[in-house]
Parts: structure tokens; sequence; C-alpha cells
């Protein structure tokens, strides 16, 4: 008997059913840049009009092992938004905003239904970037992935004048640096985390966390905040007085911020100055995790650090709070010879 | 004992080492666009000077199931150029530039010698796409891959002038259609092909096969084409007579032909006008593969497919020959209602 791709692991149909099905989605996230439609083969946008010296900016992540969350639980339209996060979060600590989003699913056997699930979450992600998903690549990889495992890899384009850059070049000594909150762990350290919460401490994904007001599993799944619309209103509020963003990822506060400040200086951030989410603590105890190791490995809360000069900290906190973001004044810029992160 | 990331499986100082091993392999790939180093929040290009209405165009793909004859024969270094390739393949098809290139790599373990001669491949595709490896991202996931696997995914980005803009409009009733060689079976239909040469014919990827003058892993992993440097001497040498470029992958010459043929219009190619290369008729007999199942799954030997007027095919193929590719007629564009390829 003849062998087909089908019988050798590969379901064409099932592959074009999804295609079929991601259309919409993808429309719905067009912007006026967007030339062609999903498909061809190639995603075509312009630059926005009336730029001077337009720069490119990319980034690509993935989501880590959260994915293993969303595969115990079963629910996987929001792994999609952290995607589209982790990748956004990134282009816009450069000043830029956002254009296009492309997206790699690999499965080794394709589940229409599961596949939608979470190109649907990376949709909303890009709607909620104001960026557009131009494309995407589904890979059916037979004997690659156990069977209901599935990986993703993101990739964003932003653009910016290149005068407005962001580096960090602007921060000076005295200058505040404003922490904007994270909604939890976002996609980072979930290795370290589910080793403690599930393996050590035998939690259940679906056990309820009368602290937390919700299971287990929702408060690992809660969504990677974007922080495009957050930018954009800080940068129109600012302008040039917005001195530098640092997008809060793995290496934590201790690698990510000294990365936008310049050298002879170092942040100093005072831990008081808010309280930090229990799901942190929970981790901390049920390990035992040590503060250093935790410091390293996790947000803590904040999810987006901001510099600005000291007499611009009220107008960055206003513009924050009406981008709907909880913010406060974390630390500020000090001289050091070291420039690693002060704990105070 | 207090638990740490490393001990939950995640090695933040490999992936620092593998950082520092990047680092020279990436800024050899530089283009004078490129504004910051890999390292930061995100990587930055210019645009290329002059442009009067620039199109970003962007492709995203993997490299399928060829990483499993990787894996299996051990030769991680030139992976990398078929993720490359696919990507920045599709790119040129719409005239464009390509620009810069980001790679996502993950695994379950990262060893560092595996993922340097991963990314040492693609940089040597970049090079030879003449695009700029930009940044990239290095995912370590304890218990998502076997020990010894990994996935990639690759992003290609480049430019084009909206006016020059190839999508398949330019071409007309009696153009012609040059075929340009592929280097085997660059990177579809992977599965199909394992199945048949390794699971019915009993195969090994070490065995000497005479008539390949090669192991059989050697011609399975064989790197895919990069078309970049022929494209752009097509379309210096050719001007508007370029009427548009169809990159084969996954769905052969069945669908991507059509894909670049207006309505009313369809592809007719002589499959006798080349000498199918011998890999194909083996995965046909030894399957045995029917006829059209072989057509919809492989490139049978064709990688890019060049629509010209008539009177262009001979400079058309001269440009080809200048550029280091074998190219020759394959076909022409013929009046048809269900635009479909025909095979004569």
């Amino acid at each position: 008997m003849a062998i087909t791709y089908r019988e050798a692991g590969v379901d064409i149909d099932a592959g074009e059913e999804l295609v079929r099905r991601i259309g919409p989605l993808a429309r719905a996230t067009r912007i006026p840049e967007v030339l062609a439609d999903v498909g061809g083969f190639a995603g075509l946008c312009r630059l926005p009009g009336g730029m001077q010296e337009p720069v490119l900016v990319s980034g690509t992540d993935g989501v880590g092992t959260k994915l293993e969350v969303a595969f115990a639980t079963g629910v996987h339209d929001t792994i999609g938004i952290d995607l589209v996060a982790m990748c956004v979060n990134d282009v816009v600590t450069t000043g830029a905003r956002p254009l296009f989003f492309l997206d790699y699913f690999a499965a080794g056997r394709l589940e229409v239904d599961v596949a939608e699930a979470v190109i649907r979450g990376i949709a909303r992600g890009c709607k909620d970037a104001g960026c557009a998903l131009l494309g995407g690549e589904t890979a059916e990889l037979p004997g690659m992935y156990e069977p209901g495992k599935y990986d993703l890899a993101g990739f964003a384009v932003g653009v910016v004048e290149r005068a407005s850059i962001l580096d960090g070049s602007r921060v000076r000594e005295g200058d505040v640096l404003v922490g904007v909150a994270s909604s939890g762990l976002h996609s980072n350290g979930y290795s370290l985390a589910r080793r403690v919460l599930i393996d050590v401490m035998k939690l259940d994904y679906a056990s309820h966390l009368a602290e937390f007001g919700c299971t287990l599993g929702e408060a690992l799944l809660r969504p990677t905040r974007i922080y495009a619309r957050a930018v954009e209103a800080l940068s129109a509020k600012l302008g040039d007085r917005l001195h530098a963003l640092a997008h809060i990822t793995g290496g934590g506060l201790v690698d990510n911020v000294p990365r936008v400040v310049p050298s002879g200086l170092a942040p100093r951030l005072e831990l008081a100055s808010y309280e930090r989410p229990r799901l942190f603590d929970l981790i901390a105890s049920g390990g035992p995790v040590e503060e250093a190791e935790l410091r390293r490995t996790f947000n803590l809360g904040v999810g987006l650090v901001v510099a600005v000069p000291r007499e611009a900290a009220g107008e960055a906190l206003d513009a924050l709070a009406a981008a709907g973001e909880s913010a406060w004044l974390l630390g500020d810029v000090v001289a050091s010879t070291s420039g690693e992160t002060l704990f105070t």
C-alpha cells in the first residue's frame, strides 16, 4: 500500500482548516499600515507616515515552561497573550511603537481546536499592543513533542525615530525609578515555581487558594501585562523626560534594571516601597528559595521600571494610572562603581 | 536545603556562556544598517538610505523534522542555514532585500556546544543572505523536549520599494517559468522521507549510497539553498521584467506556483524538462509513494520558480548562472479556469 504524508504524521487538511480559522483572527488585528493578507509567502507592512529617520526594533521570545501550566489545566486561550507581551514589552523599552507580530506554533500532532485557542490569545495580545498579527507558522512535527504538548515562539517588530531611541544614555544620577506592577509571574521562572509549588509543596493546579481568591492554576496562568499602551502614554506625556524603560524578565530586578543605567551609576531599589505579591512569598517559603535566588529569577511584582527626572515623577505616575497601571516610586539612580542593583 | 533555579533545570551560567560565544558570530553578520549589539532588550536596524516608500516584508518558519536527521547524525552546524533559507527565500519572493534575522532555539537542557553549532549555521546563512543576525532567544525548557532534541524557529525581515513589490500581478499569459534547482529536499517532507527511507526501507543515515556519492545522512542534511543573491541578480538584470517568484516549500510545485499566477491563468510545467534528482525517485519507489503525493509534498528538485516574459528568458538564465544557480526553462503560463498547476 502506498504511503502518504498524512500516514507519516502530517495532516495537511488540519493545517488548512487552522489557516481558515486564523484568518478572521488575524484580520481583526489589522492596522492601516498592513498591505497584504495572511497567507502569501510573506507579510507586508508599510511604515507609519511622516517619520524622519525610522529605526526598526525587533525582539523574539517564548513563554518558557508556563506552557506546562496551560497543558496541565487545559486552558490555552491566554498563553498567546504572554507570548505577545514578552516580545512587545522588550520592543517598547526602546521607545518604539509596535507594528507587527509573527508567531511560530509547533506540536507533534496538530490539534486544531488547541492551536486556534492559542492563536486567539495571540490575536488578543496583538490588539492590546496595537500591532498587527502579520503571519505565522504552524508546524506539525511527529515525534518531536509529547502528545498534548506544543511550543511557541514570537517575533515583534516596532519602529522608532532615531532621535527618540531610549537606550539608557539619558539616565542621570538622582533620577527616580518608578515601578509598574506585574500581573504575577509573567512568563519567567516557571521551572522553579512549578518545582516548588507542585513537586515540593504537592499543591494542585485545581486547588483553591483562599489568599489568592482563585485556583493555583489561575494564579499561575494570569497573562503577562502588555505595557505598550502605558509606554505610549508615558512617552506622550513626558517626551524626552522619559529617560529609560527596563522590562523585568529572567534575571529579575537584579539583571534587568542595570541594563539601562550608564556606567558610574546604579539603580537603588527600596523593596519596602510596595507589598510583594504573596505568590512570591509562597514560593520563597515553600522551597525554600533563598532571597538572592528569588530576586534573580522572578519579577517580584515589578513588570516594568521607568527612569525619569525627579521633577517628572508625579506626571509619570499620573500617566501610568490613567493608562490603567499600578505604579509607585520604587527607587532612584545613585553613583556606583559596580553598577549592580542595590536593594535597601 | 534551599531550591535553586539551576536545581529546577535551568542553568543561567550555561545561557550566559552561550551568549558570550554567539556574540562574535552575530557581529560577523553586521550590515551597515545595524545600530546596536546583540544583548540589549531588542535589536535595532535602520532602513537603507534613499528609499521612497519602504515596505517591510516579514516571514517566519521552522525546519520541520529535518531536525531529526541532525539529532540522529550529530551534525548540528548546517541546520541553521536551512532555518535562514526557509524564512529568507519567502521574503525575497516579494522582491525585498533581506535586512535582519532573529532565531528561537529551545531545548530541554541547554548543551552549549550544540547550541553554538546551530547558531554558527544560522550566522553562516545570514551572511549568505546578506542579512544581519540581529537577535535571538535561547530557551531551556526542562521536560518539554527529549534529551538531545531541540526546536528552532526563525524570523526574517526585509524591505522593498512599494512600487517594486512582486505579488504576481505582472504575470501574463505566455510568460515563461524558469526553474531554479534545489539542493535536495530543502526543509520540507522529512516526516514522509524518514518514514520511507528509515522505517520502511530500513536504510541507515550512515550507509553510503553509491548513486549519491555520500551517506544517506549527508544527502538528507544538505542545506537548503538561499536564493537571496540570485534574486538580487535577477532583479538587477531584469528590472520590472521580473514578473514573479515562487518559493517551492510544503505543497510543492502543485500549491506554490499558482500562488503567484493571476486568476484566469495557470502554470504549465514540463517535468521532462529536467532530470528529477534520484533521491525523490528513491522515496517514490521505496514507499511506494504515489506521484500525486510526491508532487504535493516535495520540491522535486525545483527550489524556486521565476516568471518572466518569454523574450527575457535568456537574460534570466544568464543572471542565474552568473549567480551560481542551475536554472532551465521549466514551463510557461497558460489560460486556465481552474488555476491549478498543469503537468505535461
